[in-house]
């Protein structure tokens, strides 16, 4: 893993520097709309999709230059969807400082996201019009697919029973296809082919269900003391995360009554039955089926990854990205 | 005004049935993110900016068919901008029906506008990449405006003081821009240069402010029996129209002092004090000032409509749609 270690060490630096200049760039007035969204780009996180941009652009032959707006794009994108799922979240915390909302108010917060979505789709047309025009296209479809994940989310809360094909397809649009498009805006800057441009898709899409099927896993099956969190936090709040969905659909007889007695409590309840419900899923394979879903997506994304023909140290690259991603313990 | 009124009756019908075409090919899951973008647009409305859209366009030449996606695109953010500020002033109704996040909830009609936004610049991508890059360049840009001037306005509920000249540049950002891009989109569908753009746009702003001063005029100062609606409907909720900031500016001495009084007052009270003030204000000359600010605009927008130089047809469809929004009587 010290290839992409050294990687990731060139490229965050040079990234950050050059969201550093979009942020010199914006207007100073109105403040109460360009100041939430420079606190918001300024609150960090890994800066994964940006990365991934770059990283296919010249996995594509090009150069990290040529797909800087497609890395500004995807994170300010992505920045701005934050600040309004934290709004219909009621968030009151994003890394850790207080969410824009919270900062200001609801209505700067709308506002701020609705400008961040504009910025965002502004960063593409600095390429010549033929290829703006496709990577606009193309980018205007995710982020159509975003809004639909996020919807779907949200209806999931409210609906007794959903299915894990259901589920997969809602997190696909919610999270991973933005993983995969900022690999295909990344090789569409260094003039990939469309074939290409759909393995990269299918390979990132892949990749962020496994991981979030992971992430699932970890919340409720992970040891406390590598996560440091509470164990079963998605199980205290009723969030149907992988886990929950499985055990609706696998348990039966008296795991079933348990189960769904469970699910019924309170949270002070369900937190005394907590350690006993996880031993329970872990014995009915809940958690093994739960690690199998998630090892499906990760070989998938593989394949695709297979598909590209890259060089072999671009493949190692992605490998020992994806590995970084999804060997976690917690 | 025969003529503007036949134009009329010839174009709406024929962008409505575009507009329902729109609603039809939207997908129809998740229901709870497109009912209400459907439910919006049909709400109705004068379709005001896609009639301009579709008039510039013949008046260059081209087609109204060829001007329907930059007239769908204006259309559909302007009610993506309608859903948001509702949120934003916590509106309960938007022409007469339930606004969206009344009849749903917030978060439903946040995710709304946003796909709203989206597939406003997504009708854009129907035109030739060169055509549709340009275009949308100058849509976002418009579109950045438009957030600047909500946030603008929100600002000022909250300052002692406005000046007319930074409430004009509010108005041009809020509303006004948006009419001088749908007749500049429209040009741009049938390949106007861009200095017939420069006019159509400078036409279109002026108009718009013109026509908001005029309603700010006709809010204090037309007769009720005209309107219908209560007389100083602004004034009672203490709104920053133009004849609130003229008055801060202008009056002096004693008039000055009873105006700052009933600034003070609470909404009962300015009931009661509404006549004497209104008089007061027009013995001050508030009144002429506020109509002069908007005669000054429609006389601007006249001049750049001159520089278009267009056909006598059209030269007159666009004066005579200029009066019929300025001389209105309430």
């Amino acid at each position: 893993m010290q290839a992409i270690t050294q990687k990731i060490k060139e490229l965050t630096p040079f990234f950050e520097k050059e969201l550093e200049n979009y942020v010199l760039s914006l207007p100073s007035g109105p403040r109460n709309l360009y100041e939430p969204e420079k606190y918001i780009l300024k609150l960090g996180g890994k800066r994964l999709r940006p990365l991934m941009a770059l990283l296919s652009a010249e996995a594509m032959g090009g150069k990290k230059e040529s797909a800087v707006y497609a890395a500004l794009a995807v994170e300010i994108f992505h920045n701005f969807s934050l600040v309004h799922d934290d709004i219909m979240d009621s968030a009151p915390l994003r890394r850790g400082q207080a969410t824009v909302h919270e900062k200001w108010d609801i209505p700067t917060a709308i506002l701020c996201g609705d400008n961040m979505l504009i910025h965002s789709i502004r960063q593409l047309l600095f390429y010549p019009p033929h290829l703006s025009s496709k990577m606009i296209n193309f980018f205007l479809s995710t982020a159509q697919g975003v809004c639909e994940g996020q919807q779907m989310d949200m209806d999931f809360e409210n609906r007794e029973k959903v299915l894990p094909e259901e589920y997969v397809e809602m997190i696909r649009k919610k999270t991973a296809i933005l993983l995969g498009s900022s690999l295909s805006l990344g090789a569409m800057a260094s003039g990939a082919k469309d074939e290409i441009l759909n393995h990269f898709q299918a390979f990132g899409e892949c990749l962020g269900i496994s991981f979030q099927i992971m992430d699932d896993y970890l919340d409720t099956f992970a040891s406390p003391d590598e996560s440091g969190k509470i164990k079963g936090g998605d199980l205290l709040i009723g969030k149907k995360s992988m886990p929950h969905i499985l055990a609706d659909i696998h348990l039966k007889g008296s795991a079933a009554k348990e189960w769904n007695n469970f699910k019924n409590l309170n949270k002070e309840q369900k937190s005394k039955k907590m350690l006993d419900i996880i031993s329970m899923l872990e014995s009915e394979n809940i958690s093994f089926l739960c690690k199998e879903a998630a090892a499906g997506f990760a070989k998938r994304a593989e394949e695709a990854l297979l598909k590209i023909q890259l060089s072999e140290e671009y493949f190692n690259f992605f490998r020992e990205f994806s590995a970084f991603l999804l060997h976690r313990k917690y």
